[in-house]
């Protein structure tokens, strides 16, 4: 939960002069999103989210992802709208950070997702799959094999004080990422990041993806491993086979997916583990004294990327060629 | 900025459902308030603050500071008003807390405040002592000189790690306060802690008082002593005379103050220093590792202190008898 940057009520009254959406009613600074700072906005005309965007995320990239969530609107998917001001502008600067006003978009995050919920999520998945393809700008994906490299070798020395053996963990599972990494695999434009608090429901109805502060291209079955990683493990650490079937299911009802990728399930999901380990080791060995965010725990991860490495057939994840 | 009780997706859809309020768009948790978890929701009807009340808060105190805003919302005061649900009931409990469902009050607080909002404080406030005045239940003001003794005992050992000096002049100020402290005023219910962030603004014009989680019967010049201290001092530390005067002013529009209110006023503003310098200096001195909130300075309320202990006379304050 953070509010990183301090808008005062006559820096956002100046700010929403320059759009044609009202006079401000109410302005909250909001405890979501570790990125970035976050307020609601409340017009005469309706509620939107201000966002001002921290260090974390790199100015350059503003114009893929506000383009990005643009032109998924634009094709009728389920994502909040950047809003233009009286200009025509998008990306704007308020109190010295970048800032775009993006429409409200209702719908609640799911703490305990269901089957139904999870092949929801997959139609949906796949939709915006299709709906982002034609997107005519690029972004690599800075956290895929070069990234864990890099954080392989920012956190091997200490890796041990939080596991004892991670530091062989994470070798010998770069080692086997690097030679089995899929290279023949349909790439697309992916989220990145479909965790539970990125996904909205109306009653049990999918409204809504949102933050879209990771997306990049990238092999499309790659956001299926990252879901599967994040929707299908109870609490117990168990993995749940009717919510991996389900959410499979739902994608598949939009856009097939092959042999191959339905194969490298097992690969992609041990990326998609490896992925969220290292972050989470980052943040959890580089902690800041006063921070407003709660760091989360990487052992999470370690304990699911064990379980992918057991896999040896796909129908241990509930679905089949 | 602080939500300290998680509340979820199922938790929150079934505590709305006992009220008669519509069904949840949206729910986010909100960065402010120090003293309790705050979160927006938004229905089908309208939108809320959903308040839980955390450790600080005696629950005993709830059903004073709940059924208060009720009172002042039906004299047709500028406040928040509690929500009942099916059955009638106002405080409720939520994830093992004492929760309340509040209207929203729409509004901004103000972050450099005019003389002209001075005035419209002033005169809110008057209003609000009036029609609070008949208000059926009675709360001791628990930070007044006895809980002031308190403070001064758990701080006085470490008080100089602060500032230098800072012991003496707690016990010096704690003496006089105590000899002088004013018994023949007008008392009735006061909100306690009238400061800009506690008080909303739509455009120039004032749309509502929150957090009455300090009210308490108190001598009522005190409140505008807290607002003296809290809004009538500029960044540089000097005192703002013409902010003091409309604040007064406004006040009088409503209700008169005696010549007993008037030149009581210098003991009474050292009262109201002495106040938040000592919870400051508790909350400075006994800060937790890992908080979310950010601790005040101190500092700020010893200067304003000296302040008052040098007036004389209350034309330095910019008004008079």
């Amino acid at each position: 939960m953070a509010v990183y940057t301090h808008v005062d009520a006559e820096e956002i009254s100046k700010f929403l002069a320059s759009y044609d959406e009202g006079e401000v009613l109410s302005f909250k600074g909001i405890a979501e999103g570790v990125e970035n700072s976050n307020y609601i906005l409340q017009t005469t005309k309706a509620s939107y989210i201000l966002t001002l965007y921290e260090k974390r995320v790199n100015p350059d990239d503003l114009p893929f992802f506000l383009g990005l969530m643009d032109h998924l609107v634009h094709k009728g998917r389920l994502c909040a709208t950047p809003v233009r001001d009286r200009e025509g502008i998008i990306l704007k600067t308020l109190c010295g950070r970048p800032a775009a006003l993006i429409s409200f978009l209702s719908g609640l995050s799911i703490n305990k997702p269901e089957p139904e919920h999870c092949y929801q999520l997959g139609v949906e998945m796949a939709q915006m799959h299709i709906a982002a393809s034609d997107f005519n700008l690029k972004r690599k994906n800075a956290l895929s094999v070069e990234g864990w490299e890099e954080l392989v070798r920012q956190c091997e020395n200490r890796a041990d004080e939080v596991a004892h053996g991670l530091k062989d963990l994470l070798h010998d599972e770069m080692a086997f990422l690097k030679s089995n990494w899929p290279t023949n695999l349909p790439e697309a434009i992916i989220h990145a990041d479909l965790f539970p608090d990125n996904v909205f429901f109306r009653g049990d109805k999918l409204s809504g993806l949102i933050d879209y502060y990771f997306a990049c291209n990238d092999i499309l079955a790659y956001d299926i491993a990252i879901c599967l990683n994040a929707w299908c493990f109870e609490g117990d650490g168990s993995f749940n086979i009717t919510k991996a079937a389900r959410l499979v299911q739902g994608y598949g009802v939009e856009r097939s997916l092959s042999s191959q990728e339905i194969i490298a399930m097992s690969v992609l999901c041990r990326g998609a583990a490896f992925r969220f380990l290292l972050s989470r080791l980052y943040d959890w060995l580089n902690q800041v004294d006063g921070a407003l965010v709660k760091v989360k725990d990487p052992t999470e991860y370690i304990n699911k990327l064990k379980f992918h490495q057991s896999v040896n057939n796909v129908s241990e994840y509930g679905f089949s060629l």
